[in-house]
């Protein structure tokens, strides 16, 4: 059992990279067999594990929920911190709060092509805490 | 390791928060460090972290999920339970059947303004069956 | 602690059942109380948990993201490996890539209803890797 604490400071929607981070606390945690839970402690920001060659792929994912989940939305009550507020929970709802990975012979064993991303659904930038736990032998 | 089993009643569509009974499980377990995983035994309901303040972002969740998958949708060929039924299996799809939340220090470590909900999509009444699991130190 | 890799062949878009073959790496793990865990090592597949009885809900699955998640949008500039390329990274966004199910008395707890399925979002057929890992006493 392992528990570490990141902080991460995002400069407003869009993806940062966290796969870094993330198989660093594996590497010092030494499990050789387990998972690695990663967590975001926010219901406007959201963790995703996606393509990590062309970045394209995050263009055109910010392209389709600004589509399919518009800030501004007419349909929406919540309105009390501007028009990013409620739509920024509706994309946290369709996507995750928490990830759950294999640990393989000591290391994260995601796919050649996957990395972990903090998506942040809020326009202004703001300081995220994540909570990273392994769980192996 | 401990796990225990929860019975919700809903009395249809909407959300009932469980916070505080995982949040009890997690007492009981008497667990320093680890993880603790929320399981819906159904299809047609699922398990969100969401916003606990303002209870108009559960209104707008609703409402936006009320326009994306509309019940009695003509695309939808299994009906026999009615227009509410397929629907429901969508929604279960697009969100979660589980969660897993980290434990620190003996507590659910959730963020300020994170609850948990149970979100039956079925528009009757139901009692869902939900298991907790705590693994952890 | 136990892990198990998997390799699934697809046969283009559409759902392979895996749950016999999770179900088989539980038994074999001999743990009496835990949680199951499967991962899917690509960004263009998804695991989820639905309903195994009607095949029309998988149909209307189907039809359900064909509309919400159409091949060759022309918002997409990752076209580069065809029209089903980015729709497929959409997709596993608004899905997931991993399941954790929790383990009672030695076998996997899935409600009545609930299948684990394989969905393949590329139109052409692909050989998916999975781990399964199981943690528990």
């Amino acid at each position: 059992m392992h528990q570490q604490k990141l902080k991460v400071n995002t400069s407003g929607r869009g993806f940062t990279n966290i796969t870094q981070q993330v198989a660093q606390a594996v590497d010092d945690a030494t499990t050789h067999q387990g998972l690695c839970h990663v967590f975001v402690h926010h219901t406007s920001a959201s963790l995703i594990i996606q393509e990590n060659a062309d970045p394209d792929v995050r263009v055109d994912l910010n392209a389709f929920f600004a589509r399919l989940v518009p800030d501004g939305d007419s349909l929406y009550r919540h309105t009390d911190e501007g028009p990013d507020d409620m739509s920024a929970h509706v994309r946290s709802v369709l996507t995750a709060t928490a990830l759950t990975i294999p640990i393989d012979q000591g290391h994260l064993d995601l796919g050649t092509w996957q990395g972990i991303y903090l998506w942040e659904h809020r326009t202004s930038p703001h300081q995220r805490r994540i909570t990273v736990t392994i769980v192996g032998a």
